[in-house]
């Protein structure tokens, strides 16, 4: 994945407070064929994990999982942070803080969509805190279906993330590694 | 797109007040095969409109969107519904009623990622009253680029959708039309 790191290197803004903008190519505007050539990379990553659904948080996680289950040929699943109508009144609900949004959101699966017979592989756009990845894996866990992985695009390796997931036991993959950031740029392993 | 019609009438649910529901393969879970299906059918179509970039709207608009941008090959852009801190202060900005949320929501796109000179083709997963597609024509009007086609999943027939857009003089494409939702069942042509 050398083009996608290039282009964390080219086109990533570093933000302050430990916000990286890469909306230019993954968060608000999406190069679907690098974003397909991540998705297939992931894919091979968790062949042997056996997954049957992936599940993502909407939005950004949206597009890295459709381009990862398009090539596992398994239905994805995005947990949506506000309910529509065409939602039932019991789902599986737990709550993560947004870094870019500066609050708590909401994140629901309802179960006719995940039952408790799957073995699930969470993606998601960044690696940061950990903290809405370990909210999907208790909406996992509330299915009764197994974890078998986390995947991401992006990894902060300076805040905490893979120690909070480390203790689930499930392979933790990540396609490019911040390894620092400042004004003068994104240093990306 | 027989596959897509056969789905929606299997497995969509009519919930009364207009409301169709497709969570089990398009807005909660989605058959990635079928959606890269959708997404080829859609660019095939709108090939002769020479799009350069897809703009849709978050949540459901994002997996079409990126399966006809995929097989067009061009960069597509979601309209986000509230701001991250990564968006700049000054952005192109509209609002439009949701049918599912029973409210009026944000739709903004930063400048950074839509300039003056694309021909931009808009994807969404409905056409039902038209409103949020109208809402992100004004978009691209704002943005001084040109519109050159709407395209969608599901249209609703019965509602005025399709007369509202024509009068903006652009093709609208729809892989499936419901004719007529009842208790009773889905009507689908």
């Amino acid at each position: 994945m050398e083009r996608l790191k290039e282009a964390i290197r080219r086109e990533g803004r570093y933000l302050g407070r430990g916000i990286l903008k890469v909306d230019s190519f993954i968060n608000h505007q999406v190069d679907p064929a690098m974003m397909m050539e991540i998705g297939n990379e992931l894919a091979r990553r968790f062949i042997p994990s056996r997954p049957t659904k992936v599940l993502t948080a909407e939005v950004s996680g949206i597009a890295p999982a459709i381009a990862t289950a398009t090539k596992l040929d398994i239905p994805v699943i995005f947990a949506r942070k506000s309910k529509p109508v065409t939602m039932p009144e019991v789902v599986y609900h737990t709550q993560a803080p947004s870094h870019t949004k500066g609050k708590l959101v909401d994140l629901m699966v309802s179960p006719e969509v995940l039952g408790s017979n799957e073995r699930v592989l969470i993606i998601d756009d960044f690696l940061a805190s950990g903290l809405t990845l370990k909210a999907l894996a208790e909406i996992v866990k509330m299915s009764g279906s197994e974890l078998c992985g986390f995947g991401v695009i992006i990894e902060k390796s300076f805040e905490d993330g893979r120690a909070l997931l480390s203790t689930l036991g499930v392979p933790i993959e990540s396609l490019a590694v911040i390894t620092k950031m400042s004004d003068e740029g994104i240093e990306c392993a």
